[in-house]
Parts: C-alpha cells; sequence; structure tokens
C-alpha cells in the first residue's frame, strides 16, 4: 500500500468498518434453537400478528422495538408471559384471546430472540408475474346493471376469508362473495364508482365491477409481500385511470392501470425520519387518500413521518412529482374534513392528529389527543357549538377526541371536545344527514359487544348503548345517510342494519365469515365520512 | 397453528422465505481466506479504487457486477490478471499501471471472492459530531478584499492530497492551500461567488471564504462515506443561502446552511430502476447542478437512471419537492446547455447522453453518443454551421461528440458533428470569448501527455496538439476567457497557463501536489463552459 493510501487508511477504513461493530453480547439470554420448520411456522404468525405494529425488521413503530438485542435482554418465560397474557402498555394477549395456544407463543418468545430474517424485494418482474385480468375491459358491461340501485352497493370485508361480499343496499341481498388477499385490509372505489378495490394483508390488490351483474373479480395483482392501503385518481380528467397500493413491504407505492390492474410504476419510500433524519429501511406506506381538488394521492410514511402528495398528472411519461411534507411519526390512518381541503391522520403512539392543509401544501397542526388515536378516516359533523368538527376514537383509551376543523375560529386544529367511551375503540362514523355519531368498543373485552351512540346535538348528554351478542366492528352508512350498517365480528358473523333515526334494527344480513370493514360505493366515491 | 393460518402459510410463508433462496454453489471457486488486517486494508482500496465504478455492494455501473457469485466463477489467477493488466472493457490495469503492487492485486482477487461488507449507515447525529465552524460568519470579512479581482480567482484540487490551492488569476500566485477531504473531487462557488465549496470523496463538504485575505477553509461537515457532487442555491432570493451535496454512500442528498455547512435535511435516494422497476439499495447521487431559473438542484441518480429536480424553495419549514424524471441509467456527469435550460447528463455505461428540459420539466432525448461519454459539464460553442452546440468526450474511446442545443432546429438534440482524438478522455472545455475547444486525452496512455485543440471555426480541420513533460488533465478559463489553465497531474504537478489566441506559455504554476480540477470563481458562478 503506498504512502497516501496508509496515511488515509485510519482516517477512511475506520468509517468502512463502522458497520461491523457489534454491541458487547453481556447479560444477553442465549440465543434458543430452533427447527427449520418452527423457525418458518413463526416466520407466518409473525407477519399475521405482530408485524402490523412491530415491523418486518422488528424496530418497533405502534409497537416496542423487539429486535434480539432487546428480547435477550427478557428470559424465554417472560416473553412467553408477554405473548399470552399481553400487556398494559396495549400488547393483546395473544394467548388469553385465543389467537394463540401455548405452544404458539411459546413458539414466537423463542423466535423474537432468533435473527431477523431478511423480507425478501418484490420487484415489477414479480407483480406482473402475479397480474392477472379475469376479465377484460373489452368484455365489461358499458352501462350500469339495469334496475339496480348499483351506487348504495356494500362492499363487506370477509377479513379472515379473505373474501369480499357485494351486499346491495336496497335489498339486503348478497349479490357475490369474491376472493381478495389474505385478511383483507380495506376497500376503495373508482372516481365513478364502478369498480371497487380491495387491498389484502398480503399485497395482494383485487378490483370488482359493480356494473356487472352480479358484480365479480375483473383483474388482480400482488402488489408486495404486506400492504395495508389503496386508492384511486379522483381528480377531474383522470377518473378511474390509476389506482395506487401503499405497500409495508417492500417501503414503496405502485402505481396500476386504474381498469386493469396492470403496474404501471413502482416508487420506492425508504427513507429518514423526519425530525432525527435516522435512515430508516422499514418506511411503511400506511394511509392513502386521493385529493378531489389536484391530480394528487396523499401518503402517509410510518416510521418516518413524513407526509407525501403524490402528483399523477404525468404518469403518461412516467414522470411523479412528490412533496415530502414533515408531519410526525409513527403515521397510520386518516381522512378528510368535511371540505376535503385538510387531511387529518393519526400519529399514533405519539398521540397525536397530524393536520395536512393540501392547498397550502403544509402542515398545519400536530393535535395531541388521546392515547393511540385511530380514526379509520374519522366523522366529519357541525357541533351545535363549534361548528365543522372531525372526530377520531383510540386504541388506547376509551375516548372521542373532537377537533375543530373550520381554519376561520380561533380554536381551530385544536380538540374542542372529548367525550368519554366505554372502551378502545377501532372506529366511528357518521354521515352528513344523520346526527348520530357510532362507536365501536372493539378492542375493549368487557365492551367488546357495545356499540355506543351520541347525540351530535346533546353534546353534553350521555350516550346511548346497544348491545349485540358478538362484537361489534365498523359502522357504514347506506347512500341516503339514513341507514347505520354494523358488523358482527364472528366467524358466524352478521351485518346488522340499523334505522338511523330510531337505532331499531331494519334487517340483518347473516351468513358472512368474519365480517369487518363496509364500504358503501357513493359514500366511498365522494368520501362521505 | 389454526385451520386458517394453516390454509394460508403455503401462500405468504413462501413468499416471506423467498428471499432465503440461494443459488446452487456448483462450479463457484472456494471463497479464499483473508485475514481481518487483509480484509481492512483491502476494503480500503476497494473504496479508494474499485467502488466508483462497481459500486459499494459491488452490483456495478460502469464497471461490471463483481459480487462473489459472479467472481467466483473465475480462478484467482484469472481475477489478479485483470486486476494487474485491466481489460478492454475499460478495466484500468491498476498494476500495470502503477497504482496497485502484485501483492495488492493478489489481495483484492481474493477481497472480491469474499462476502462483501455492509457499508455504514451515515445519520444527522453523524454528520452535526463532524460538523466544524473554523470561522463563524461574524468574524468574517464583510466586504471583499481591496485590491483584489477575486472573481478572478482559482480553486485547483491536489486530488491525492485531499487540499485545494487557491490562485490568484491576476498574479498567478498561490494565496493558499487548504485542507478538504480525502481524494477530493470537485469544486462549486456560492451564487456571488463568494463562498467556494469541495467535496471529498470520503463525505467530507468544506467551504472556503474568497474574501478573506488569503483565502482560508471557514467550516466543514462529514455528509457520509463516499461522495462525488456538491453545489449551492443559486435562484433569486436564496442566493449563498444552501449548499448540497450528494453522497454515493449512505444514498443520499444533505441539504445544508450555505455559510456554516450545518446541516439541516437529509433525503434518501434508494429507489427503483427507471425501466425495470428493480430496487437498487445502491442508488447513488452521481451530479448536480444548479437552476438559476427555478429554487431548484438538478440531481441524477445513477443505478436507477432517474433525474430528480429538487425544489428548495420551502426549506424554512422542511418540505422538499423532487419531480422524479425518467431519463436513463448510470447517470455520472453533465452541465448545462448555453442557455442554463437544458441539463445535457452522460449516462455512461449506455454511451448515452439524457437531455432534461428544466422548464418544461421533462426528459427530451436520449442521444447515442460514443463510448461512455464523460463530459465533465460538457462545452458550449457557437458552430458556424450547426449553430448552438454542446460537446462531451469520452472515457472508452477518442471522439468528441457534438449536440445540437438548439430547440428550433430540425436537427436538435442530435450529434451533428463528430471529432477524432488522438486518446479516451476525461475532460473537455470552451468560454464564449474562445473559438478554441480543448480536450484532455487523461485515460490514454499513449496520448495522456497530449492537449489536443480543435478551432470552432474550422470543424473540418485537424487539431492542434500540445505535448507536456507530464500527464494533462483538466481545463479551465480564466473570467475574461483569454487564458486556458491546464494541470500537470503528478507528484511534482503543475498548472500550465497558456494564452488562448496563441495558445503560447504565459505562466506556470509549480510545487502543486497531484493537481486536477481547477475552478475560476467568476466561471463557475456563473456556470460557463
Amino acid at each position: 500500500m503506498n504512502r497516501l493510501l496508509a496515511v488515509s487508511t485510519t482516517i477512511v477504513a475506520g468509517l468502512l468498518l463502522a458497520g461491523g461493530t457489534s454491541v458487547g453480547a453481556a447479560d444477553l439470554q442465549p440465543v434458543p434453537k430452533m427447527t427449520d420448520q418452527e423457525y418458518k411456522d413463526a416466520q407466518f404468525i409473525y407477519f399475521d400478528r405482530c408485524s402490523g405494529c412491530h415491523g418486518a425488521l422488528r424496530k418497533g413503530a405502534t409497537g416496542k422495538n423487539i429486535t434480539p438485542d432487546n428480547t435477550r435482554k427478557k428470559t424465554l418465560a417472560a416473553l412467553e408471559k408477554i405473548l399470552y397474557e399481553g400487556t398494559d402498555g396495549g400488547m393483546p394477549g395473544w394467548g388469553k384471546d385465543g389467537f394463540m395456544t401455548r405452544a404458539e407463543t411459546d413458539l414466537m418468545a423463542r423466535f423474537v430472540q432468533n435473527e431477523v430474517p431478511e423480507p425478501p424485494e418484490w420487484n415489477m418482474k414479480d407483480m406482473k408475474k402475479s397480474w392477472k385480468v379475469h376479465v377484460p375491459v373489452a368484455d365489461r358491461p358499458t352501462s350500469p346493471p339495469k334496475g339496480k340501485n348499483w351506487q348504495n352497493y356494500f362492499g363487506v370485508v370477509l377479513r379472515d376469508a379473505g373474501k369480499v361480499a357485494i351486499i346491495d343496499g336496497d335489498t339486503k341481498k348478497t349479490l357475490n362473495i369474491i376472493d381478495s388477499g389474505f385478511a383483507t385490509h380495506i376497500l376503495r372505489t373508482s372516481a365513478s364508482g364502478r369498480y371497487m378495490y380491495a387491498i389484502g394483508r398480503d399485497g395482494k390488490a383485487t378490483m370488482m365491477d359493480m356494473w356487472a351483474d352480479p358484480p365479480d373479480l375483473v383483474a388482480e395483482v400482488r402488489t408486495g409481500i404486506d400492504a395495508r392501503s389503496i386508492d384511486t385518481s379522483k381528480f377531474k380528467g383522470f377518473e378511474d385511470k390509476y389506482a395506487v397500493v401503499g405497500d409495508y413491504w417492500p417501503p414503496h407505492y405502485v402505481i396500476l392501470e386504474g381498469d386493469t390492474l396492470k403496474p404501471l410504476k413502482i416508487v420506492g419510500t425508504r427513507g429518514y425520519t423526519y425530525d432525527t433524519n435516522e435512515y430508516r429501511d422499514e418506511t411503511r406506506v400506511a394511509s392513502i387518500v386521493a385529493s378531489h381538488n389536484a391530480p394528487e394521492w396523499i401518503l402517509t410514511l410510518k416510521e418516518t413521518g413524513v407526509v407525501l402528495l403524490v402528483d399523477y398528472s404525468r404518469m403518461e411519461d412516467g414522470t411523479i412529482t412528490e412533496t415530502k411534507i414533515n408531519a410526525e411519526r409513527f403515521l397510520h390512518d386518516g381522512g378528510w374534513d368535511s371540505t376535503k381541503r385538510y387531511f387529518l391522520v393519526a400519529a399514533n403512539a405519539r398521540d397525536t392528529i397530524s393536520v395536512i392543509d393540501t392547498v397550502e401544501r403544509k402542515l398545519v397542526a400536530n393535535i395531541i389527543t388521546g392515547t393511540k388515536p385511530h380514526p379509520g378516516r374519522g366523522a366529519n359533523w357541525v357541533d351545535p357549538e363549534f361548528g365543522r368538527v372531525w372526530a377520531t376514537v383510540h386504541l388506547g383509551e376509551g375516548l372521542v377526541s373532537i377537533i375543530s376543523t373550520d381554519p376561520t375560529k380561533d380554536y381551530a386544529w385544536t380538540v374542542v371536545r372529548e367525550w368519554e367511551l366505554g372502551g378502545n375503540s377501532l372506529f366511528i362514523k357518521t354521515h352528513p344527514n344523520s346526527t348520530n355519531v357510532y362507536c365501536d368498543n372493539t378492542i375493549n373485552q368487557e365492551k367488546s359487544h357495545v356499540l355506543t351512540v351520541f347525540d351530535i346535538n346533546k353534546p353534553d348528554a350521555l350516550p346511548r348503548e346497544i348491545t349485540f351478542k358478538k362484537k361489534v366492528v365498523h359502522m357504514e352508512f347506506n347512500k341516503d345517510g339514513d341507514e347505520v350498517w354494523v358488523s358482527l365480528w364472528d366467524k358466524d358473523g352478521e351485518v346488522v342494519i340499523l334505522d338511523d333515526k330510531t337505532l331499531k334494527e331494519k334487517a340483518r344480513v347473516k351468513g358472512l365469515y368474519t365480517p369487518t370493514g363496509k364500504f358503501n360505493v357513493y359514500n366511498t366515491m365522494n368520501d362521505i365520512y
């Protein structure tokens, strides 16, 4: 090695080798043995139950960092207890709640003390291979089905079946049950409402044609290994043109042809945390909403706390413009205010709602709410005292936080009202034609069978509670806003339809396997919630 | 495991495990043994000599993919021969050319058959630690040095010394020799010209104050492990406000405070190839130019072939907007056309010049040139027949490709003229006041001492050749455009100053250790080349 190299070696090689530095192994528990089959089984359970909160790389988000350098500080017995019984910090009791056997919690305790497996990439080649058009565009109907009020159809996620039931909102008849991805997460519609899109936890996107009679699967594509979000192009001139999927792994979003799901472009999201500027290999796309006012999608990046405004207007030549707005870390779910100018999104592990102004293209506020807000898309109404508001429920406590969304008020973007709720909750819903606000209490063992109903015009009155025989989750209105549909989340599940005025049961759709989210075509295409 | 999980395991777990699939090891050479010290030494030599073309992860760019699954197809003897003697494909003969001993080429042959070490991240915390302000803003001069024509100062890179010489263009006196980063790559100036910035191959950015007497180092920061590019905010209202460094590793760019180098924001660049949409962990920032017409930098991403227009106008609130334009893979160096509307950049391993229109914000053309174009920033002049042109030389052959940059012509964005050049070359230069086009022949062993001079107005005439006693590299004009400065790249190096009209030697600056690139303050601040 010549002189100059030798001189510089100490400077540069030190850096090159910095990656190899390892933490002292003192006081760490030994790495438990696992067979190949056990490791493989554990990997799947981890994907299904753990990675949502802890991340594929186990570095934590909503849940804690559980890489081996942390987990090996605990004994196997201690880990197994946490897995079985849960914690006050929000870890579910997987054993206690009946989702894992003792053998499985033992398996998972050993797994999290073992090395983190590197998840594979998923590139265009893989997507193209998985892409199937079941009904070519030319073979589809050119007009809506006669005599059907198709805009009042509902897509109902049958979560653990990996299927979607399409139910006619007028007749309450199940028109079809359609295969979608594993543990289907959400549904969205195209701008016209004609197409309904599902995204599975396994990254599989499917699309269903509401004009077909009965509605049916027309295309599918696997966009990644793990995904949570999908939406479509809703701006004038781009209606029904594109869909977009946000993946958890690999960290990217994929732009798809709106009528065939043909994958057009993958854009990576790996980057740096907005605040400390640390690199995050796992930068998951948490939620997506489609702007009605610009050719844009709003995407939230969980680990880095960045909100992307993604302009798709130049997709014809493959150009994408991203405005990267600093918001808050651990972004999760969110929705529009009633004017569809402001996007409100939960940074759940930071107990915060971030508000993005999509016209001025900036963060308006980070609002501290209760513990781990989880709005779904939230709910918008007019409060008799405070005017326009948007509200969220919480994973971590029984609380509704009600935020003013009227920028002309001096209390805009603050919590103007709080309602105590029976239990920790997943979803909240109302409708412009309703004076009721509905909340589930799904995460609370004692209250999980209860639907809570607040009266917008009596904000200080105690809510009414309706108790069902099964776990209640997720509410959705019909097109006219005079019925609310409620899922009873069970293997022998049902959708209960209540009259919004009287709260009396109007009808019940039975024989649904684990129904969860419901999406009315009209309300979804118009983002009414 | 319950039934549903079991059913789905085959679908999802198959994907989860896909990353673990390994290629059959049949027919591969064994992994050669290395001591820790050998591996460490080899890592440094790799960084210094190999990674530029082959990449830190060895996946290839300008050079081939040399990960062990490829290198182990060859014997150690075959690899050592390539390392020592080079190849026709453009691999330098590191031994033959005197840069590596036999022991070192043997070492490197073994190294490339061993596993690729994972390079470390470099986050804000690391940058902040390395950040030093040597002269606070308050302690700096408030006016230019009296009696000095400071805009005619030159910064001269003393590459292997990791220093920059500041030479007065009027007096030809060396005013100061200032420490910069390891193997300093390029210099740029602020919009006002007052500050000159250097970027080292080790990611260290330094800034020098031209108003100090003598000019001196005022700040430094280490932005990464490996870097090549730096520029500054040149748009009206943002003059001297920001600097930006593009790193090779980690793959990111860093926005710095213009007068202190304080690191403000890191933006990751890892993403997908523009054409096949494959993920690239190593997505290096190759080159940067600063727009004079918008608050933007144009950054090129080597491995993915994407050009980023980065809007810095909202850095006050941490917002960055990136327009991602598909261009061509293996982007390297480039510069403006004479109107500073079009950016021309070499995709060298694709023998292509990509042209970006920064007003319409799109790719205008991919122009096939000769083998591995390497323009530096290129050279602009008015051809007597074709009007406005920009030209590049080539790493892979002795050729000047001359491209029409006049969009009103039907031959715009085509090669309108080719000049045969004695040797493979690194740089080309002219000036609006000159009728000469200067090319080095640095990469060609037989012609490396020759400076070739073409006459713009006699485009069909043979060029003149000026032979020096040492290797010639890089040319730069003085402010008035009547002198051309040429580096003799040697440990006992010199800068030779020629009269542009007569080609006679006017002066010589001696005692410079390995001088390479030279940057005249006025020409650099105004992007005159």
